[in-house]
């Protein structure tokens, strides 16, 4: 089982990419951890060392895939 | 089954988002197919159409996710 970290901020950017996109993983593979960095400021920073530049973004494996563009890190420090 | 559409050109950032990602979605669910859109540019109007703003991106029941950054569609026409 890999984790996948799926970081964003609620925004409407954000939402749909968590509905559609994030339920299309495989579930026998991924387990897939949902952090609102709006809320949970404390882990803005883990976000960025994973390679996070802007939300939302799915770390997969340590990869870090920026999926659309709702706001950039910066604006939830 | 869905469908699942990823257009890429070839670039580093796709092949990497190709094959760290794409092979994370569930296979029980979506079949994927890959357009390499530098090699066929008779899609590029296609994917256009769904939404493809740059590549690579992945369409998933007909919304377009752009994930990171390759380069602009209108380069590849």
């Amino acid at each position: 089982m890999s984790q996948a970290i799926f970081f964003h901020a609620g925004c409407p950017v954000c939402v749909a990419a968590e509905q559609q996109f994030i339920g299309a993983l495989d579930p026998a593979r991924y387990e897939v951890e949902v952090v609102h960095l709006g809320q949970d400021t404390a882990r803005v920073a883990e976000a960025e060392r994973l390679g996070v530049q802007s939300v939302p973004a799915l770390v997969v494996d340590g990869q870090a895939f920026h999926i659309n563009y709702g706001a950039p890190l910066s604006a939830l420090k």
